[in-house]
């Protein structure tokens, strides 16, 4: 429970009504005391935590003024929504933040009736305001819909898409955009639409045409010098940097101090009643009031616990590296020994590991921004002139380049790689960060090569693999850490379509793809089974599946893949386009979305685990422990 | 051949090598001749028409300013290829376009060096070229790259991302987009950003101003007037319509007019050497040069034969309405009977068959430009409101949009209906717009329902049906007409996941997924087995699949899908998880790229065609004509 001596007024604070009974004068206080729980709150429970510092009186504000949940409020990407939880009903359970069973680090409809539209990936908001606005005005509703956007998430193509849209209809609709400019993304800011924002104070050619006009139109006071300035200041007004936004049919307010919460107010008041496509742009700063967090906004985007009177521990080296780690230094090592190869990330360096390459070589390193669909065809593009691309991106994300992949790489069969991460399970980030598809999207598209490691050293040795590979290939691997395995330094690679023998049993073969290699060998060797590392999704090692198939009695498909169309499912239909027929049990992801929580959690839930895989098995064939009976014997 | 009477001077050009051997002053009645040869050509074969013509003087001036096919040149899209590919050896086999074996519709990598970079969907070509740039810069080469797109094209987000990226690179790029613009995308220009092209000539801010001013300023050749008169045209130089482009880091030059070969000939030498990312805007008219083209650009944006002296035949009453047309009629019917339904095209609005829709339902018809990833989440947006949004998309494209509708739409299990249409075998405009894969990327999705209807009568029940179901649905139907079956006007529905029985056989069971079934039927029907319209992917009809394996030796998948993760592996999936062995033989797609040609052509080709599927049969069942001996027996 919340200390009503420490937090007198968000303590009094169960939802927004209770936070509109302050007189305007207390909410600065409300503000503190929100942030200063907030820090206390994500201290002990770890989170997303520099975003939501930056958007306390955003937060506030916009409860206070706005109808909530009866006007709608869509928060972009969701890492910054923890005030927001807090103020509507999740304040004495946001410490569970992230953990099975409690409060999603994102908004999710399911939670509360305040978070509108789920979210996880970036650049949907202004999309779903404008369906909100566009149904409620079809239904006659005039309640208010808000978006709130980073400048991070602007970058994205979907966002500006939704910008044209809303801009060009011409029953303009009332939707209001706040631009939450706090000159980074998640990594950080790039590109020309942040060099855009950033031209909001200086124009050379209206400064030395500015100095030249002095000559010209004499004494400041002077009619025509008078003129000139309210011309110029129209100008500014119209053109900068509002100009885009203008241009393209928004109404343009700002930029505005975001953390000025008054001045925040008093300009809201005037938005709320605005008709038409109505753009705020605030300027706030990731971390605001927590200086450790101010100075390092990458560090603090996603903390674990700590103390917040002593800051982030230092980091105290690993165990054992993450695949992420593997590949960053895989990509070093590849680049040393291939001169053409360039390496790409949509926005996110750090996720990815690519820190230590975009150091090492600069200048073969590209962050486009959030913008998977330019990531995928830049690529492409690169691979025409015999450059050897990588891009690095989450499984989650590559979703939004499947049509590039498809359209752009595989039809030409360019020589694109992908280092897919957190493929599979994913975890604490929930159902929109989950990477349970990527096989199913990626096995049905012709050209590709897919390829999955069973640990670490494979990892890399399947990278050299697809790097190699003159043609589309992808190696999709896990978050976080695998068995440990020994990496090995060299380039060394596998041959493509083979897979390996990794026990020989008898009676079932079990066929792990990727993960869960390890407690299917476990399962496999305590069972007596064969156990085949199978590598290779696409093309699958057709000799080897048909010699086990003639001696074995029954196959087992394991994957972190939904079964639906994943790798399993490209084994029964080669043994059905080879007339070979064999029971089949395929082991994989559900048919459904799973929740946030533990890796552990989630793998032990789908069954794709020791336990699970050792349940499955003898569930289907309970004589398997009796040797003399075969397995297809009626029961 | 060439009729070198006709055409003294393209008659001496097969590659641009030859057309730099004219003296720039020939160059007009080169492009005279060009533009009178595409205007025979196509009348002749049929294909894109009216982009072409709106690009003559600029592939001519292209092809003879740059040292092509060294330089690159990118063209977006590809509809406005053709003058491209008479210019670059194919002028003698331009006739063959779109036809089997014959020129792509579309630049194609494998047909000519020339053809840089394959597309058909749109607003991909900045990304390539930014691609292609950098590639070649870091290679220490320093040829040319250029883009050209049309401002349909650039309504696209990917296009936005690639801009952004090129301009806020900090080693400024070599590469020259040309933006044409032509005031119109396939359909009709829609949203923001035509706004702002727009505005290049008209601000009324700027006109009241100048008024007040000229009071102020006094006379107008004053030193005052004439200073401010300089001034404007530096901010509007700077700024209308540039703004957002040179804001973005961008180098603009334009509008210039694009069928004005000299202007266009000496901008473009200029900017040839320029340094940095340059966007060049021109001004042209679709269908230039040919009268008719100029006044229905929409009617000639492609074309069958035609006589060019008498122009479009008028098209006689079709005989049977295409699948397109009996959604388009749903449509207008459906929103009488639900007035929440609203519909939404990413700038298809002919092709879709919203034309009726857009006039009857004005206020409930979004188009939303090219612009696939943002028509799905505002969908989905609109979903939350309890509004039925209908995305009436094509299959190729809603690739785009495959993270919205898994991120959006399915994971959220909001109420959004997709109208796939173009979905498998496609056929003429080549591998870029095949409908290949969507039931393999739809299946895997969680909370999905995806339907195929066997006949036209079915499409409007699969629809009726996906409105009334409260969740994500999708019904995908292929190209053209279909077996002709009596379509009702009611809005009734079917049961989600019931299969329905067509023919009661022996032995083996053929499932037909979608358009298959006709063939299937006719097979079935000859060889004495059971054929079962399937009609639901997903949810399979357990029932019904657990019954007939019990009753039948056999079953056979039919659908027009890629046999990987599609339909047929479905029910592999599902017999599996009940530990049902039956021989089963997939039929449908292959793991490749089909190349353009006719429907038919392509689906004999895959065999999906009641020869094709005859002969699969009866190869892998040879004694099925032996009614005593099981199918299973050894040979």
């Amino acid at each position: 429970m919340i200390d009503s001596a420490c937090y007198p007024r968000l303590s009094r604070v169960q939802t927004p009504d209770d936070l509109r009974t302050f007189d305007e004068t207390e909410l600065g206080a409300v503000a503190g005391e929100l942030r200063a729980y907030l820090i206390e709150s994500v201290g002990k429970s770890g989170g997303h935590f520099a975003a939501g510092l930056g958007v306390i009186e955003l937060t506030v504000a916009l409860h206070y003024l706005f109808n909530t949940p009866v006007d709608q409020l869509v928060w972009d990407v969701g890492h910054q929504t923890y005030p927001h939880k807090i103020l509507t009903g999740r304040r004495d359970s946001i410490h569970t933040v992230k953990q099975k069973d409690g409060v999603a680090p994102f908004p999710k409809r399911e939670e509360s009736e305040y978070d509108t539209f789920g979210v996880g990936h970036s650049s949907t908001s202004i999309s779903a305001a404008l369906g909100m606005a566009i149904a409620r005005q079809r239904q006659g509703d005039d309640r208010k819909v808000v978006a709130v956007i980073g400048d991070g998430a602007m970058t994205a193509g979907m966002a500006f898409e939704a910008l044209a849209h809303a801009g060009g209809m011409d029953d303009e609709p009332n939707v209001l955009v706040v631009l939450n400019d706090n000159n980074m993304s998640i990594s950080e800011a790039v590109g020309g639409l942040t060099k855009m924002l950033g031209r909001a104070t200086a124009s050379r050619t209206l400064n030395a045409l500015r100095e030249g006009g002095k000559k010209i139109l004499g004494d400041k006071h002077s009619p025509p010098a008078r003129f000139v300035k309210r011309w110029e200041e129209q100008w500014k007004g119209m053109f900068v940097p509002s100009t885009a936004f203008e241009q393209m049919g928004f109404h343009y307010t700002g930029p505005i101090d975001g953390h000025d919460l008054p001045l925040l107010l008093s300009t809201l008041k005037r938005l709320k009643d605005a008709k038409g496509p109505q753009l705020l742009h605030i300027m706030t700063t990731k971390g605001k009031g927590y200086e450790p967090a101010e100075d390092d906004q990458i560090g603090y985007h996603a903390v674990g616990p700590f103390d917040p009177s002593k800051g982030l521990p230092t980091k105290s080296a690993p165990k054992k590296p993450t695949y992420t780690d593997i590949f960053g230094d895989w990509l070093c090592d590849a680049a040393a020994a291939e001169p053409q190869l360039l390496g790409i990330t949509p926005a996110m360096r750090e996720g990815s590991g690519l820190v230590r390459f975009s150091k090492e070589y600069p200048e073969r390193y590209f962050d486009v921004a959030i913008a998977e669909q330019h990531a995928v065809t830049l690529a492409a593009g690169m691979a025409t002139q015999g450059a050897k691309p990588v891009v690095a991106i989450y499984s989650t994300f590559l979703q939004r380049a499947y049509d590039q992949l498809v359209h752009d790489v595989a039809v030409q069969e360019l020589d694109v790689l992908f280092a897919i991460d957190r493929a599979g399970v994913v975890g604490p980030d929930g159902a929109t960060h989950a990477g349970n598809l990527d096989l199913s999207f990626l096995r049905c598209v012709p050209h590709m090569v897919v390829m999955a490691p069973g640990d670490e050293a494979e990892c890399r040795q399947m990278l050299s693999t697809g790097l190699q590979y003159n043609g589309p290939a992808a190696v999709r691997y896990p978050r976080g850490t695998g068995p440990g395995a020994a990496v090995g330094t060299d380039l060394s690679t596998l041959e493509i379509g083979k897979a390996q023998l990794r026990h020989q049993g008898s009676r079932i073969a079990i066929l792990a793809f990727g993960s869960p290699l390890s407690a299917a060998e476990q399962v496999g060797r305590e069972l007596g089974l064969s156990v085949v590392n199978m590598r290779f999704i696409k093309p699958l090692d057709k000799a080897m599946l048909l010699e086990l198939a003639r001696t074995h009695e029954g196959f087992v498909t394991v994957e972190d893949n939904v079964v639906a169309g994943g790798a399993g499912s490209g084994v029964s239909e080669l043994l059905n386009t080879e007339a070979v027929l064999m029971p089949v049990l395929h082991l994989g992801l559900p048919d459904s979305f799973q929740h946030h929580a533990s890796r552990e959690d989630l793998l032990a839930e789908a069954g794709i685990d020791a336990a699970g895989i050792r349940e499955s098995i003898l569930k289907r064939w309970p004589k398997l422990k009796d040797n003399a009976t075969p397995l297809s014997a009626a029961s």
